[in-house]
């Protein structure tokens, strides 16, 4: 089995064929996760290396547990104490790196764009773990497999994603394959967290959270990052919070079965309080834990590894 | 062969038996440690996190090491770069990391209490890596393991540990195992770098070191933190040398057969003086050494591995 | 088979047998790396420590992909987060960690001579990463393979290496090889760039680009270290460029069959113009990935291992 894609770039452009045969591939996987051994040989013998140009913590580990648990030797690369600071171009690096024999790059890099134009100066398969403001294909890809894990389905659900849109690759990403894979697609923010150019992205948008939450089948919150606040975006957390945040009060004008998403890490009291984040139809949790499976199918899939 | 114990979150509570398992399970390690090929296949395919928020080389590396030998695969969380910066709760961050399906986790923290806190938030086992000033169970394992290889025994052995007690997590701990196993142990510091309620551990006290040295088995020294001292806990590094550095001069009062211990890092110069830190009475790289074997058998024990 | 050196500290006192017995292993691991399955089991259960007291990006990778091809087991320390900034010895720091039965050490650091230090306070095996300005033998061994891979031999050729000699260990470390070898070697730079007592390297020295370059069968630049200029090494980057820097036309005056080599990073436009280094003649990333053969040939050699 293969996919179309040769890199996992970002969901726009990836057929409804590639993200189902991903999703079924990680579903398989988190079996795997639940028996007593967790480690396939899959990648035996591969070197994998974690390109991360930005802080990260869940992501980063998300992906490391992944090639780990393929039997992929995955190599650690950040920027602090590299050669980046000797003014090396990013094309010299990694041409570098990819020298050294490597078969796979997982980066996260603060700039739109850098995944893709790594393809273009090396022959290792490439992973986009999130650049910029542009895409963040791995956590769409484990949210849809949270849905589908709960929910039976994506055809035809509606999902309002909550928050700061404007700066989420998150939500980019899942805007792109949610409407791939023939979902509804609500984004809600004030208006200054609002991308300008939606209609692109072929979703509905409200600033208003009642019409975005009250029929969705999953609601997914965002954090707004703070430091955004001093920047005037928004007037103030406790003004977010009180028109964005969801509480009980809010989570009862939901539907009774809908499912409470969040990629983390949560500001507990800001845009989710305790009682929803830790409610039985929160599946935060489970996302972390798909995290692993998806990441796994991805690079099962691309590293071309026997199963 | 399972302990009593679930987690390893200090000594104070462990049982004679449990603490005679561990000793017991590091002497066979320690017998692997000196073969040619030192990697054993107990723990493959578990997963152990090393959550180190504070600084650490040696404690680090030998958990580390450790893990390696026993076949699981070690990832390391250090706060830099974490997700703790941008604001999420530590519950949020180990129950993220828990659902990525580990099992167990290493954790060193600059707050006593934090491995108890986490056993209360996760399923995954815990294991205390040193926590403020309250304990560092597997350090003061890892001492009385070289007094029983070195002495034989440990029941009714006279032990003096002398420095920064107040700070010591190691001193505490000791302290409790030490008391467990039916040794008699006395604490000896300058009065500002003694705790106040000294008689819950059940030891003796004295701030003159002679008391303490002259009939020991073991003399165990600590390092001051040199920074104590600009807070007023000592008038100075040379008088601190005076009264409770050990020369040549102070070994003479010990019994001729006293072992040296340390649990580094040494200042040379301070509370020990080269040629007592390298005599042959100077277990303290034996100390080291330990601290691998017995790292792997409170991996071994707490992870149900297979021997 | 085994080398007469039982660590490698420098290139010095090599003999030509020595190095000759590296190549070969390093051309055997290159056709190893060429393979799907990368991995061999030579070092299982060896432990080697990447002690890096300097930051590195390339270097440290290259010995970790190394260690790692060979199934050893890599441990990394690097100084930050270590007791070294307790004030620990750096004897005690590698006696702590040769006590936790380790079987080698790679070590950066920026002081000439701590390698060899190092081989006087513990049994295992150093290997040489670079120090001070002193040697940095694996990579000139690498350049010695990547050049006998492309030409078909050492014996005879000529080689200019042009740039900062003075603070190039990598100059040092080939002077040193290349001599053994039997090869003609040129260094090259601005006079305040240049050693004094060259004449014990027994190579020559000019100030001249064109009568190094010239009839060279190698030119290989080494990147001046832009803080350098500040301190008034060399009057500006863009005198030392149009002096020292290779363009097309620069490259029009040597040997139409003359390799460039580079030990990088580059910094394009100030050594090396990008038509220089990304052209046909450029053996530049040959380099890197041969850094990875090679040093899986000292460990392997070293190490005694079996093949």
């Amino acid at each position: 089995m293969s996919l179309q894609i040769k890199h996992l770039l970002g969901l726009k452009d990836v057929s409804r064929e590639d993200i189902t045969a991903i999703l079924d591939s990680a579903d398989h996987f988190a079996e795997v996760l639940n028996r007593d051994i967790k480690t396939v040989p899959t990648l035996r013998g591969k070197t994998v290396v974690n390109f991360f140009y930005e802080n990260s913590t869940r992501t980063r580990i998300s992906f490391e547990m992944a090639e780990k648990r393929l039997s992929a030797s995955p190599l650690n690369f950040s920027t602090s104490g590299s050669s980046v600071s000797k003014g090396e171009t990013l094309r010299d690096t990694i041409q570098n790196i990819e020298a050294m024999k490597i078969d796979m790059v997982v980066v996260r890099h603060g700039s739109a764009g850098v995944p893709k134009f790594l393809t273009e100066c090396t022959d290792a398969t490439i992973i986009n773990a999130g650049d910029g403001y542009h895409e963040h294909p791995t956590q769409a890809l484990l949210d849809m497999m949270t849905i589908r894990q709960r929910l039976g389905k994506l055809e035809g659900l509606k999902v309002a994603i909550v928050g700061d849109i404007l700066h989420s690759r998150v939500a980019r990403s899942n805007a792109w394959g949610m409407k791939t894979m023939g979902m509804d697609v609500t984004l809600c923010a004030p208006t200054t967290l609002l991308p300008q150019h939606t209609e692109s992205l072929g979703v509905k948008v409200t600033t208003k959270l009642n019409d975005a939450i009250s029929d969705a089948d999953v609601v997914m919150l965002l954090r707004p990052q703070l430091e955004r606040q001093t920047h005037g975006l928004f007037p103030s957390v406790r003004e977010y919070r009180t028109y964005y945040g969801i509480d009980r009060d809010k989570m009862n004008l939901m539907r009774d079965d809908a499912l409470i998403m969040h990629p983390g890490p949560i500001n507990r009291g800001v845009e989710l309080e305790s009682e929803v984040a830790d409610c039985e139809r929160s599946v935060i949790l489970d996302q972390v834990t798909n995290g692993v499976a998806t990441r796994m199918a991805v690079l099962y899939l691309l590293g071309g590894g026997e199963q």
